[in-house]
């Protein structure tokens, strides 16, 4: 039996040497301004134990770790004709990559880079009644946490310089993969990403996804067992922006990351878990975070391989 | 305990409403010829059981799934080194895109596209003694048949008119990541491709890359448990070209796809399955082959995820 | 001496078996409605003869035309600093295509791509006073008509589906080759493109380019001979989306295209030539205009080459 | 009256400054060895005159500039069903670059790019009896010096590391737009731009393209004046790899660079003009030679603009 507060310690020890390593992500203002330095980790198991270290209590901005709650809306929305309007394929290029979406005449490659969220967004608003209330609901149930929420000042922040999502937006509905104003998927998408948890929190929503055995209902969002398990294949292929190979080399867990420095991953039928700490390397992926799940995975010998 | 054997069975009655549709290879002559028809299949557990069904006892071009045990020669002979000269995400483009190739100064995106196993067979051509020999030795020991071998009828038949290998070589080349003689790398690599198996030797084969807990040590190629499994994770990644994420999304298991029609997947810890039929869709994988491990991993629950 | 009027009247009828091939502009309703069979054409002289034939006196959408006087008023506010922040290579894809933009970090291939010509409303929104006022006045005087005029109800009606363009303006933007607010330069951009002439008012604006021995100097505009000579370079290689080279191989003169079916060009020193007429091929450029072109050059056997 | 020896006087003086900037092309060792401090520059007018300063005698590798000697044949061979193989549009990137063929399905963008060279020289060897001595005694002709020759050398020395080429030739076969054997193809590609000439000589055989109103036949190669005109025309657009647009900008004439550091113009009806110094800019062009012919033109003020 592994004594999974023993290996936190050891891993918030083992990364310290990385700290100061890389940097926020800048383009966002109020990311920027984040204390770079915090470290935190929480392990959710699917027994209802829970192992925490470091500033695991404390909040931070999910960024693209919310289009994995997007998505799973999405496909209880629409079923699997989802994917007429969005691919699961890794993209192969930077996440922002307008050249793909182009040449691929507006169907995004998958749903985790910004273009197939934007898509996401899209659909929310033509079919939920009160999106920004429907889908924050879902969340905090996910989450087991009422005080989740948007946090509009990022979100106002991000929006106001987010050029390139509002080109890639643009480009969608130029190919007709958008149907609402784009100005309102803009804004939807951000507050989207602006969404802020701490590790408990983060790591208790995706233990959802880790327990495809229990269930899968959340005010009104459900999916099939098989669903579930199809949502972390895509997380495995595409969760990484063009580090989705690396990721799965080094750990070896279905996992979703954001430039907040959060990432979250699970190891189907055992545990969900999330980590944070905000200096990113060139891809955009925490630097400490992706150090401490190799530890992990390295230590426990537990991985999907 | 679930009855493969019967599993089996029923997958092989499930799929044959695909019959007919998709056509083999057709720019290797020798594998046009191939009766389209076939199908076999086969299961082998890390209990050392074995069950099959159909044609599994027949013969069949591996192509692209020997680029994984040229993986595991140049994994061993190289370790973490080998990286530097070819990536480990996948490619979102065709199998065969010199795109990727130019615009990325001569590293293949991942050891599974064309572009990629060629530098492996440059690898192994300046680090093994009498290449062929030493990698057929390798294989034989792996799948346990001493007769399986190259097909140089299939070998010389495609590499006459293999132009676009011989672009990408010379590319690679031209960017300094091919050591050897370019014709001897194409030759090497052709015949490579041309191995043949029949499904239970290609079930056998990637046995143990299931079976991560065994130690891994065939003819002289030895990985360790973290090897095997980073493999694994490999295949899961960039197995099936850039259907990846599709294969991934559908059946949840790691493995590696051919021109050929044969796939070989595995179960981590449980067991290794192989499956062949010729008639492959647009993007180079065999239809019934797909079909067949989504009805294993659906009627079974037995997935990564 | 050559009698253009007996020219262009044989050119009208050898290009009327053309009529009916292609379509108008069908993305700007404004565009889509116009009578699609019209055909008129205009030579005007160094001289100050001029010579016509068909529809000649009939106005049509100036659209990508006017990108030419759009350069003329920036190269006269910032001489060769402009080239910093357009290139003036041949774009080699087709005229809207983000794909370069991207790959060359926002920098425009040249200014009579939408993407160079959003920079070139940038630069003037930015430096002359009363923008719109400014600049139809330098197009009246260039033309000699004091009614020629942006069509407000064409700029309004492509605006409201001009995703593409705002999605390169979004990238220009967000490669920080945008200085204005986004909107404020679309709007300009695309009453710009808005503006009507006929023929013969189209080849007086053009005879300023023809006529680099006499002083470039309208409406405060002023451009060395030297510049006049350049612009008519760029016209030469850039002029025509991706069909320069046809256009160049075929006519032999410099000039530029709009998808409002209109073709102005030039024999330096000698004369400028405006033809018109609404369907185009599949490169966005007029049929019959591209015809009647070419004739012109055939039979007079007056070329640049 | 122009004084051209004076002009040419000036020129080389003017240019001195730049002496030193850029480098020889380095991928050919036989062009990495010449003195690379070398100019000379000659102007041929049609009236039979001649002008000539600095290292006009001394003998260069043409490299590139034989691309106009090969489309001549082939537009003779062939007339315009030659462009069913190779396109007549500006590149838009850089000269060697595999990416355009790729994607445009093996039609190279253009006669002037090393892969519409290759198609070149593979038409030249199906349809001409005896391929180097056919194409040497055409380009004698036009020089009007029977002395000038491959430098089996220099194409031995460039053969051997030729990849680029090789990739790109293979990827022509691949496309089926090669018939004849690729390593034949290669070696005839790689002694066509081995070919030597002088400045004077250059000047003499570029008059045959700026004197159109001649009949233009030599050796059996007999063109029309619309075909020289367009052969112009495609020089104009194509000629100088990525550059052609700041060619025509600075310089105004039609013309072809080469990796020897030799530029070849015409002035219509007028000269034509040959200039050569070895070192480079970085996109293959050689410096003082752009620079001098920028001169010349602004100097005489004659330019096709």
């Amino acid at each position: 039996m592994i004594n999974y507060k023993a290996v936190l310690d050891n891993i918030s020890k083992a990364v310290e040497p990385l700290s100061g390593q890389g940097r926020n992500a800048d383009y966002i203002p109020a990311l920027a301004n984040v204390n770079p330095d915090k470290f935190g980790m929480c392990i959710v198991t699917t027994g209802g134990k829970s192992f925490e270290t470091g500033d695991s209590a404390e909040r931070f901005s999910l960024q693209s770790i919310s289009k994995v709650f997007a998505l799973a809306v999405c496909l209880s929305l629409r079923g699997e004709s989802l994917w007429k309007r969005v691919g699961k394929e890794p993209s192969g290029t930077a996440f922002n990559s307008l050249v793909q979406l182009e040449v691929e005449h507006g169907v995004p490659r998958n749903p985790f880079i910004n273009a197939g969220a934007l898509v996401l967004a899209d659909i929310m608003l033509t079919s939920l009644e009160h999106p920004e209330e429907d889908f924050i609901a879902f969340v905090r149930e996910l989450c087991g946490s009422s005080t989740v929420n948007y946090n509009l000042e990022v979100a106002c922040s991000e929006r106001k310089t987010a050029y390139l999502n509002a080109a890639i937006a643009n480009l969608l509905k130029f190919h007709s993969n958008i149907e609402c104003d784009v100005e309102r998927v803009l804004d939807f998408y951000t507050k989207i990403c602006s969404i802020e948890m701490n590790c408990k929190e983060l790591a208790k929503a995706f233990l959802a996804f880790a327990n495809h055995k229990e269930k899968f209902s959340y005010a009104g969002v459900s999916l099939t067992s098989s669903q579930v398990k199809r949502m972390n294949a895509i997380m495995q292929t595409c969760g990484f922006y063009d580090e989705a190979g690396e990721f799965s080399y080094l750990v070896g867990l279905p996992g979703k990351s954001g430039v907040g420095g959060g990432i979250a991953a699970i190891y189907p039928g055992c545990y969900s878990v999330a980590v944070w700490s905000p200096r990113l390397n060139s891809k955009g992926n925490s630097i400490m975070g992706m150090k401490a799940l190799e530890l992990l995975t390295t230590e426990t010998m537990e991985s999907i391989f």
